[in-house]
């Protein structure tokens, strides 16, 4: 039964719900739980802090999703297949470089997506929400409008709340095709032939940082490349690195 | 703090959050703790299996809201100050008498209610929910969309979902910071450089046609970019080109 749902065509077959570093087995299995209620079905997991996971208690419903979660050592891995990536965040005491949309907008955005390409909806852990490193995978972020002095929810009320969202404002979901979206992995390529670019154009150190790193991808992912596109410019820039170092 | 915040009117200071014979506290803790999140102050417990429940670690940041509630021995009590009483309900194998609406709509009425009267929403316990003891205190009730096979929420994440559906409305967003856009002088001297740096790269012939610059023209603007984006892309751009040009 629970199997056969899995492998079932649904409004939400293209989102995966991301966890990254949860530091509880109990939220993991809570985030399945709810996804089973409102019948999402892809569930990933990047590094969580207790690999037995698996056997939540809190699941209830939800065994055979928690059995088919993917499980991944980093971010990168956990989204690769994904074009669109949206990051949850409280937003307080931080300086986002990135848009940041109340959850009902980034619903109805991701929703729209979803017909032409895949999402992934990203929660940080438990105590720190998502690091700078994992926004640096994110298209865009969501928060939920909770009260200044109280912003820090729990994980699995937060993934609850976000998928909920979903769910609600089914009837609604408005058509219109575009360009497929690049995925992830398309634009990890392309932030690297970038960097080796610039490397090459002496712009950057060789030796730079992993914040410059950060700064390359979020810059590359503010541009919202079009698979197309993305392959013009990985070309575009692949000829002018080929040419720098060919002079050398 | 806190208690500064527990006396202060509020939208919501007029809606108790009423869990009845709830069983494990952490879920008490968990309600508490969202009730913070959205600016909810009222909570009333009753019959809870254990008494002890007001010291829940799930209770992040809600302390004094928990040690706040008050106790009641029967729903009669819990809600007597009410003047609207709204039950929550997967709505699954039961032959209700209620009036049944859908959470949004529910939250809505609820909303208008609270600007003339006290209003109560319930909560039943985690195994079976709302009796029908309970439901005869309910005017009316509401119920979540979740998936026909898997209708059982988590309570924690029902109380979620419900104190969201309220504060959904309200905007107290911190605004997506959207950087002002580049303007059109801005990209076509973006423009200009990508073209002069794809012909020293030799990706463009030196004399290619005017629509192979449409083209160029088309794809920079399909990025999409701020004011502040551009001026990065262009810094970048002039360096790769001065150092292709330099080495001729």
């Amino acid at each position: 039964m629970a199997n056969k749902s899995l492998i079932e065509e649904t409004p939400f077959s293209h989102l995966a719900v991301v966890l990254v570093a949860a530091r509880n087995p109990l939220n993991i299995g809570a985030a399945a739980r709810v996804m089973s209620n409102f019948g999402f079905q892809h569930l990933r997991v990047v590094n969580p802090y207790e690999v037995a996971f698996r056997e939540a208690r809190s699941a209830v419903g939800a065994a055979a999703l928690l059995k088919n979660a993917t499980q991944h050592l980093n971010i990168a891995g956990a989204v690769a297949d994904c074009s669109l990536v949206v990051g949850t965040t409280d937003a307080r005491n931080r300086k986002l470089d990135h848009d940041l949309r109340p959850l009902s907008e980034g619903v109805e955005a991701i929703h729209r997506h979803l017909q032409s390409g895949r999402a992934a909806l990203l929660f940080g852990s438990e105590k720190r929400g998502l690091s700078n490193h994992d926004l640096s995978y994110c298209h865009w972020l969501v928060h939920i409008p909770t009260q200044e002095e109280h912003p820090s929810m729990n994980l699995g009320q937060a993934v609850a709340i976000c998928l909920y969202e979903f769910v609600r404002g089914f009837n609604t979901a408005p058509t219109g095709r575009k360009q497929p979206s690049a995925t992830s992995g398309t634009l990890d390529r392309l932030s690297a032939i970038l960097r080796d670019t610039l490397c090459a154009a002496g712009y950057l150190e060789k030796s730079h940082g992993a914040s410059t790193d950060h700064k390359i991808r979020r810059l590359v992912r503010r541009l919202n490349l079009s698979a197309r596109d993305a392959d013009v410019w990985s070309g575009m820039l692949r000829q002018v690195l080929w040419r720098m170092q060919s002079k050398d």
